[in-house]
């Protein structure tokens, strides 16, 4: 049975089922900035899906890229760069991140893992930036 | 006409041929670590390359992390966790790290990427390293 590790409830709110993975938005208002999480039990690495869910997940993250990239231009602040990455060092659950970077992001042009404490979404922004970023996921 | 980045030539070693990427070997002798750089002319993104190309580059992706099992295997150094990473902040042509993570490296558990100075396989290192990422990879 496939279960949510707790860890992104606390860092993340849910945004809608994708057909491999769970949909989050991670709560730093300084990024757009989506969490993909398949709903396989057990998995820790990419090679834990099988071969069909190799291609979706695929098509899910290339989806998250799209949104993140909403995300960006709807607050006008267009993304200059996606960053993707699944490292799962501190919750091992199989995450893909898909990160919408700015030259004058915080981080840039380091990763944004690790680098400093969130800025949750205020209250409109919240709303807001999960109004945007599901508009994009739909029929993904 | 596709070209490598000159960067990669600083910070890596040539490992062979896939059929979408160049495989590297990264010159940091501290994780096993291998560059997928598909040789696909202006590509910065993911979304740059064609339906066909994906499913490659994921095929790649995994066998990069077999190669990366291999070489901490074979230095008696089993890894933990894989870490998976399209970033491209500092060097845009599209590019995959797949690293060999462990609970005792460096930047654990944080991401390598930024963390610290690489430090460069040496001579007989380097020539073991490159040997066994070499058989891991034929035939990918």
């Amino acid at each position: 049975m496939f279960a949510l590790d707790p860890a992104f409830a606390a860092s993340s709110h849910r945004l809608l089922e994708l057909p491999l993975c769970e949909a989050r938005l991670q709560d730093d208002s300084r990024y757009p900035w989506i969490v993909l999480i398949p709903k396989v039990s057990a998995a820790r690495e990419l090679e834990d899906l099988s071969p069909a869910d190799l291609p979706r997940l695929m098509a899910e993250i290339l989806a998250a890229g799209r949104a993140v990239r909403a995300m960006g231009q709807a607050v006008g602040r267009p993304i200059d760069k996606l960053n993707t990455g699944a490292l799962g060092n501190v919750t091992p659950q199989l995450h893909v991140h898909v990160v919408g970077r700015r030259r004058d992001d915080p981080a840039w042009p380091g990763p944004v893992w690790g680098h400093s404490a969130a800025l949750a979404y205020e209250g409109a922004a919240l709303t807001h930036a999960l109004g945007v970023a599901r508009q994009a996921l739909q029929g993904a």
